[in-house]
């Protein structure tokens, strides 16, 4: 499928928020350097923007081109929230590596030895708090970019200040429930997980990344429709709708910490099995695994020194056991399922978008 | 001073507030059982809710009794936002004692070892995550009770919008920038920072106390008078007021870091010195300091396993170096200068209030 026209209206979304995140008032308010630095050093790596996308697209699809446009503070919102979310996460999975460059607690580790003069242990310590203040101060941030589209933009008070309520509390809420579980099936062997199976690894994944595309289908929704009805028809198919590709993209960032390219993706391929991510990928091949299969997956997943050889083989058992292939058939069904979603949405430039990044969540290879 | 008054004022407050918190629907977004816990334990223990009260006292003495009412979920908000600070700062500052019990980081570490089985270094780090996701839970709970104040309360939408984005700015940016300061002068000797002095450790102090009071004043003066012009003069007037006591607080918190009752206070007393903790109690006794004394001050200073004796030691040279005098001094020129705002506001219970408070900032002895 030719994505040319998805890929460009991508660009001119990055386009568009950048703008808003360099001209933020708020900025003034980043201090010390370690903190202004921080804020933005996620941001501006390449990255898709396809949370900001989802939320204008939406908007579009339901109001036009011109409510699209007053949406842009929230767009820009629902980017730095996603970003303070990955600066908290990183620090979480102890990864050194994000958009192609080191993690803001790495990148701090390194700089402060020199810059502060610290001890290595006092670097460590201080690269985790400035990752935790980091997420925090974006955190505050994302707020006060939603707040902005009532201040500024003109959208109607009360919608920005239900949807700030329910992203404060129901998809947060759900975030971090996500990230939690995810925590704690990677603490942990398969083998031990007695009640665990492909419906909570699914669920696992929706709460922690399916609940934040929702809410952005829902908010441009909203935006678009004007109405602060979150029971509205369009507006629930449109949410249902991201819903479900989320869960799908997810899936398929899950093949892609197996299977992709690394300079792609700027992360390292291998850190999902080095960490003993608990994915459908894994399940599967678990489960048809024989005993010696078994027993090689488990003795490399969770295993933070393990080899580039002892990776390459567990990758390749995952593959032929079917962990790979399932993961693509759970994602084709959850877009399969959300498409029809928008059959009673009009036809437009930006249903055609949504339509677009829908079966471009399958087709991804970064 | 008869503080009964006050005191009495304190424990009505804190009534009102736990019980919205614990009628508050976003409970039900906290899961699983280790951040349900963890948000509510430092809310659950014995504490003084000053800034919720500051907020309602300044409501009630631009507003009345009728204002007061109205702006309680605000205050109920700004306790959860300063309970978010105090679980990421505290693990920040690897302190294992709050309010009488264990730091949600070091909580989780304990409970963890048996209810998820974990091995020690899981636990670290488990009990870390949770400390950050908790905070993260609670910082999005606080803005959630403010957007109360529109939706439930009925107070302007604009202004809410407004103290939102401050909130989430100004304060929030002030805050860290202090907590960042605080971490930083920790790190070094004093004798390392040259250009360190008692304004900027009173910057400092602002910064990460003084900012969060001034907004209690604020935003409950705003309420109050129910009006969205910040530069009135009687919200200016409050708004100064708070801000003058908070970092009298913060002065007088330092003093109780060194001299208070463990018991009372629920943290030990000792940690600020082992932390090393920049306060003008320290550097104004190593002004006085002779070589010999300074030597004895700088080698326990930071030094997280100095024995009881050694912290006595140094506890003894910090009162008779005049550290401790002349940060009473400072923290009493502070609620001098602040009293005097009040003077154009008209009397009230809530004007009385304001002023107990104040004068309890240097008489507190927890």
């Amino acid at each position: 499928m030719p994505y040319d026209m998805l890929f460009q209206y991508l660009s001119e979304v990055e386009k568009q928020i950048l703008s808003v995140l360099k001209y933020s008032k708020v900025k003034d308010y980043f201090n010390p350097e370690d903190i202004s630095e921080s804020v933005f050093s996620y941001i501006n790596r390449p990255a898709k923007r396809l949370r900001p996308s989802v939320l204008l697209m939406a908007a579009g699809a339901l109001g036009g081109t011109e409510r699209e446009q007053l949406a842009i503070p929230a767009s820009a919102g629902i980017e730095i929230f996603h970003t303070w979310t990955l600066v908290h996460d990183d620090l979480i999975d102890n990864d050194s590596l994000r958009r192609g460059g080191p993690t803001v607690h790495e990148a701090i580790r390194n700089v402060s030895r020199t810059r502060q003069n610290l001890t290595v242990d006092f670097a460590v310590e201080y690269g985790r708090d400035i990752a935790i203040l980091t997420g925090d101060m974006q955190h505050g941030w994302a707020i006060t970019l939603f707040v902005d589209c009532a201040l500024e933009s003109g959208i109607d008070s009360t919608l920005i200040l239900k949807l700030i309520k329910h992203l404060q509390s129901y998809v947060l809420g759900n975030l971090i429930f996500g990230e939690v579980l995810d925590v704690r099936y990677g603490m942990h062997d398969l083998s031990e997980l007695k009640d665990i199976d492909e419906d909570k690894i699914i669920e696992m994944l929706w709460l922690k990344t399916g609940a934040l595309y929702e809410f952005a289908g829902m908010a441009g929704a909203l935006i678009g429709k004007n109405t602060c009805n979150f029971e509205d028809d369009e507006v629930q198919a449109v949410t249902h709708f991201a819903s479900k590709c989320g869960t799908a993209f997810q899936l398929q960032d899950d093949i892609l910490g197996i299977l992709g390219d690394e300079a792609a993706l700027g992360k390292p391929i291998g850190s999902d099995i080095r960490e003993g991510k608990k994915t459908v990928i894994v399940y599967e091949a678990l489960r048809n695994a024989n005993e010696s299969q078994r027993e090689t997956i488990l003795a490399t997943l969770g295993n933070r020194t393990a080899t580039g050889e002892q990776v390459q083989t567990v990758t390749k058992l995952l593959c032929e056991l079917n962990g790979i292939n399932k993961t693509k058939e759970f994602a084709a069904n959850y877009i399969s399922e959300a498409i029809p979603y928008l059959d009673n949405i009009s036809d437009s430039r930006y249903k055609h978008l949504l339509l677009l990044w829908a079966n471009y969540m399958l087709d991804r290879e970064f």
